[in-house]
């Protein structure tokens, strides 16, 4: 008799965000083997309800008691709540695939992208790490690149979209917009930036030396998902008027020397990304977005550097870069059966 | 007796376009001594008025004999006017400062950002060409880098506004913005691009190699302005739904070993440059949009390379890109005595 396929006990930690939501989306898309559903989050959103296969659920609050019988959390509430709540969920021995910046530089927890280092996945101790959007979409090309011909050095400059700062960054993009059309002028208050028709050159908080948050992280977070701890990488994390898909330009030198096409050849070889190598067609966020793969395009060679490659990546940050990054562990989880769950 | 300043006999050729609009605001800005002035433009557009330090002026159609007794053209009609009625100019020993790129590259014609290469006007036959607009605004950095310590190496990816394709482009703008707000949709069919709220990652044809012509300009241009044909230098050039205002992201690994405070204080010295040192405060295209200098920030040590840094430039590209600079050029050329033209 065939074993069959585990169903599990399943919680959304910060159901009812962006990329909450996106979870349950996803989940559904792929037909996730869920038996039960939790969704959890803060105190102002207990009571509203979400449906999830066509059943109807009430958010209840995110406690410390909240994960007796669950199986596995995904987790997208921020680092505070899962600094606070995650020990409580490995307490209770539910394995807990984490959205939030918590514990993605920790030794003992793998920080993964599906399809590039799902290895690590095996030595986990009850947390896996997501990473941050920008790292995510661009680990397969780097991956592909760096299994054909070794990465030397790596220049990223970023154009994130609205979404990547949250549901009221991406109402903030449209009110501010109608406002300027109508005024010329930014009234809303809700971020402190002018947003609208504009390109801001920075993303999170200031850090040493001058670097952002989101940059040390797409610095960090590549060493540590590649596997190249000393790996020669910086970031410039600029937010675009643009409300889903990041889009980057990269500048990719290689160790040895390959053509064109073995590059192409080789990026198509990757699971979940896809070429489009006409260059009138590259892609753009706007036509990506609720699409699954990493798109990449404008693949041309950097002549003034050896063995060097221009390139630019493209993806929809809240599926790759958060909720189907995390789904996609969740089922290699299951698979590799490193998830203690009966089958029943 | 002291010498009379020279006013000189000005003609506009494409006055009516985005650019050439911008020369009369420049002109009259910055007092600029004009005798007469004419402005030229192509069929549709004759019979139109325009002012200039409150008198009205008609608008009349450029022809091979518009350039008598002209002493001086700001030309900015494309390319393809300006190689048709350029050799006229000349002919009638009017000098032309060229907003086109119809005679960048040509050996014996100067490219010249004011403040960067002004010594190369010296040289000039008759014609001086004014750099592409994303050249432009990129030169005050690196001259006064290369000046500093030498450049070795220079990465640019650009956030072009749409200005920058033409006051189509920013009408597009507009118009789509609008219709994605009220219906999701895209209808508007003047440019073969979805621009509102996404971002189009090439500008101008596509040439060999892959790269745009947009992107070829930055890097023939900058060689020649830095008088530098080795440079190494790439670029990716990406349009973003901005109004005005281009900003790069560039990475420039430098000869020497030099300190943060060498290079602020460097690009200090530069004229028309303005450093903004305080991260937060860093330059952005929506404030800068109708300003004069140049702007640098986000300045931090790459040290994922030796001497290398990465910053922040932005500019109003219809000003330094293209009326300012065109502006300051007759400037010098007026100082140094280069236009030939009687004290009245």
């Amino acid at each position: 008799m065939e074993k069959q396929n585990p169903k599990i006990n399943l919680a959304i930690l910060g159901a009812t965000g962006n990329v909450g939501r996106k979870f349950l989306e996803v989940l559904e898309e792929r037909d996730f083997p869920v038996n039960n559903l939790s969704l959890l989050a803060s105190e102002k959103s207990v009571g509203k309800k979400l449906k999830f296969k066509e059943k109807e659920y009430t958010v209840e609050l995110a406690k410390k008691d909240s994960f007796k019988d669950i199986n596995l959390v995904l987790a997208s509430a921020g680092a505070k709540v899962s600094k606070e709540l995650v020990p409580y969920a490995l307490k209770a021995h539910t394995v807990v695939v984490d959205n939030s910046s918590a514990y993605r530089m920790e030794k003992d927890v793998p920080l993964v992208v599906a399809g590039v280092n799902d290895k690590d996945l095996k030595n986990h101790k009850g947390i896996i790490a997501n990473p941050n959007c920008t790292t995510a979409q661009l680990m397969p090309p780097l991956k592909a690149l760096h299994s054909l011909a070794g990465l030397k050095r790596v220049i990223v400059s970023t154009y994130q979209s609205a979404s990547g700062a949250g549901k009221t960054a991406v109402d903030e993009l449209t009110q501010q917009t109608k406002e300027y059309l109508s005024s010329g002028k930014y009234n809303s208050k809700a971020i402190n930036r002018k947003f609208a028709f504009n390109v801001v050159p920075h993303i999170d908080d200031f850090v040493e030396d001058g670097y952002t948050k989101e940059e040390v992280k797409v610095i960090n977070e590549s060493r540590k998902i590649l596997g190249l701890p000393n790996l020669r990488i910086t970031c410039t994390a600029v937010r675009v008027p643009v409300f889903i898909g990041h889009s980057e330009s990269v500048n990719v030198e290689l160790e040895k020397s390959v053509t064109r096409e073995q590059i192409v050849r080789t990026l198509r070889g990757m699971p979940n990304l896809i070429v489009m190598d006409d260059p009138v067609e590259s892609p753009m966020a706007i036509d990506i977005a609720g699409k699954d793969p990493v798109y990449v395009g404008r693949i041309r060679e950097d002549k003034s550097n050896p063995n060097t490659w221009n390139m630019w990546v493209v993806a929809d940050n809240l599926r790759i870069g958060a909720a189907l990054n995390a789904v996609r562990i969740a089922e290699t989880l299951l698979k590799e059966d490193l998830i203690k769950v009966p089958a029943i």
